[in-house]
């Protein structure tokens, strides 16, 4: 019997389950179909703003694979195709052609539901003017960094997340004026405990961009295009404005067909990315994952649990026995030369999960002391009272100080404690750290104040 | 009561537990001497090859701590004085005083033993020519950065290990034609495995350091001075030869006094660092201690184990308790950009050790494969056939790649499978790895390997 899957979403999770799959059933056995929406499939979104940036030309070195390459490997993609409806009892999905303009419904026998995340847009006045911008697909890319080539003018960022910093990096390195308004009270603040968040805003500022933190965005000005950003105190001059507001997962689709979603809003999968429904998987941004820290569901938007998941739901769906044993929030990024990583809980996540929780801040240098480029480097740790066991880390430093942040993530991957980490072999030697890493020594100051 | 603390060897191990000691005890309680041959304590000895090589100047910047600032936290260090015997019965040990020429006998209640290690010699015609260096003392370093700096030749490196490779890096970029020899049939032979080495080789001799492996020296040729080296095959004119040819356990003062040694050759010690004596305690280079994968003893000199092993013996001898873990034999050093690290097991140790053991080798990019700055890593994994069971790593590739090393060596010391590290959640943005690190990849492989 020849089996039919479909996958809605084109990117990361949907096109590494697909190609899983096909490298495990034949096309006699599974025929493939993805669709999906933008132009782009398989496509590198965490490299996008390094484009704005002017680091990486030309834009399509960032898609991984065409639909083309796609095909020759037995794999249909449909691209500017947009699935609009499921039907799970006829197990069949209602397509747009939106180039062609005609609508049509094909059938599935197992279904992957890889609708990725959309952008948060809170009710704020002036979000559609012009030179009002988003960063999430390749075509915003090419749009931003045609802005940020043309004329150098004040960019004003709104949101201090990840996708914030990037881009005040990219306009800040293509010589822009730039802000970056945060409502929260400080920079990072879904991902970083707020010190360290101080922290990465005042490097920012050393670099020139102006951070400002706790004063919310109420209104975007202007008639023919964007001119100024209003908050409740103050009012910013914009000749580009750019939103990183935020994302959450994109089950438009999903809930009105059925497929239960989970306490987080994403669809509910158990470690296999099934759904509660026979046949329906789903991955990526619009799935629930397991935290392995606290054991509950998350959802979180990274495409490293993208491509993981992707490769689970693709393993499994094709007869395959892989459990997806869960993430850690990992998550690494820059503004310049400034690293800043994340992993685990954070204080005040921990505290939330019901962990008597401490943690230690310690501040050293990324190489030997004594080291020509030795920098600053910070690494906040946090562990449980009494146990001592690792519940997260945060990392802000120069070069070499951020991907650190993987010791934390294997460490807490074992259950490790904070005194077992501070005794841990790391590799040493001047041009790479102090003989006591940085590492050893968070571990070490956590690990005390967890027995205090 | 006063106790007498008596430390043999002043650098990484001795003053490290001195210091624990000290601040643990006060001196009304614990009275702490240290005996040092040297003119010089705790010292980064790690750093001199950049010294050497005009990276960090002036030498000084590589004393972490001068005798006068030990004087002042109470801890007397003596210089220049070299403890000649020990009586344990007597429970005395006999100094000279280097410099003012006379012998003494004093008391300890207790005795830590951080003699350190010393060169391989073998026996080859015209070591101890004029022109023929090792690079051991802060004083060998002022020496060979002198030479490095006074005349541009030949300079040929007899033995390819860490430090050898340091210092062909340090006369390369000194301008210098550099040749290193090694007897072995690969660089690295008592650290890597061959193909690793030989990676290493070829990264070197692009840039145009010349590697000349398998082939012994047999003599050094001169008469004033060294003019030429002499190998079984071959000869190269040398204008300064620098002997890298290994180290062994300095046991010359235990041995003797009756403290016991283990199967390695260095001081037998428990996880306390107490030698079979009691009173008497042993860290650092000259002590072994125990390997975390195969729990058998091995004596590493390493200043990472020689501070860790320091700082333990310093705890327990002031009354408190704590057990070293052990070691993995994480190491790294680089050659100009190339980063070259390992941990735990090499395959022939692993069989070696009793494991059944496959290896996968893995090359990737230290980045996104896009990002501007990529470059290009080689990641060797070993693990146990049939559990998967991580046994070790080798890391050889460019910026950014030698320090993944850790995350290994954190999956080393919670046992953890290839295929649990195949899942880990690292960190990930397009300046730091792929979507998947090769970190990930290489794991991948050795799991696959362990089950093949």
């Amino acid at each position: 019997m020849r089996e039919r899957l479909v996958v809605i979403g084109g990117d990361a999770a949907g096109m590494s389950a697909a190609s899983q799959a096909r490298r495990r059933r034949p096309p006699e056995r599974l025929e493939i179909v993805a669709y999906e929406r933008s132009r782009y499939v398989s496509y590198a979104a965490c490299g996008e703003p390094y484009h704005v940036a002017g680091y990486i030309d030309p834009l399509d070195r960032l898609v991984a694979r065409t639909p083309e390459e796609f095909a020759a490997a037995g794999i249909q993609v449909h691209t500017r195709h947009e699935v609009v409806a499921i039907d799970l009892a006829a197990r069949t999905v209602d397509v747009v052609d939106l180039d062609g303009g005609r609508t049509f419904t094909t059938g599935f026998d197992q279904l992957l539901v890889a609708t990725g995340a959309k952008a948060i847009r809170p009710p704020i006045e002036g979000l559609d003017l012009p030179g009002v911008h988003e960063l999430r697909t390749l075509d915003d890319a090419r749009v931003l960094r045609a802005v940020a080539d043309r004329g150098k003018g004040s960019a004003v960022i709104v949101g201090g997340g990840y996708i914030g910093l990037e881009v005040a990096e990219a306009f800040c390195v293509q010589g822009w004026d730039v802000s970056v308004l945060e409502a929260a009270n400080s920079l990072l603040p879904r991902t970083f405990d707020p010190d360290v968040g101080d922290e990465v805003a005042k490097a920012m500022e050393n670099m020139g961009i102006r951070v400002e933190t706790g004063d919310p965005v109420v209104r975007l000005v202007g008639s023919e295009r964007v001119v100024a950003v209003e908050t409740e105190h103050d009012k910013y001059e914009a000749d580009v404005v750019v939103l990183g507001l935020g994302t959450r997962p994109e089950v438009a689709l999903a809930a009105p067909a059925g497929i239960p979603l989970g306490e987080t809003g994403a669809i509910a999968v158990d470690d296999h990315q099934r759904t509660e429904i026979d046949g329906v998987w789903a991955a990526g941004d619009c799935a629930e994952t397991r935290h392995v820290v606290t054991g509950r569901p998350v959802n979180l938007h990274l495409g490293t649990v993208a491509n993981k998941t992707g490769r689970v739901a693709g393993i499994n769906l094709s007869g395959g026995d892989v459990a997806f044993p869960g993430v850690l929030g990992t998550a690494i990024t820059k503004v310049c030369d400034l690293e800043i990583a994340r992993t685990g809980l954070r204080e005040s996540d921990a505290h939330d999960a019901g962990f008597d929780a401490v943690s230690a801040t310690v501040s050293g240098t990324t190489t030997a002391h004594y080291w020509p480029e030795a920098s600053k480097v910070t690494v906040r740790a946090v562990a449980e009272r009494g146990t001592g066991r690792l519940l997260g880390a945060q990392i802000v430093g120069g070069p070499g100080a951020g991907k650190r942040i993987d010791v934390f993530a294997a460490a807490l991957w074992s259950q490790m404690t904070a005194d077992d980490l501070s005794w841990l072999d790391l590799a040493y030697a001047p041009p790479f750290s102090g003989v006591w890493d940085i590492i050893h020594i968070a571990a070490r100051k956590a690990a005390q104040a967890a027995r205090g």
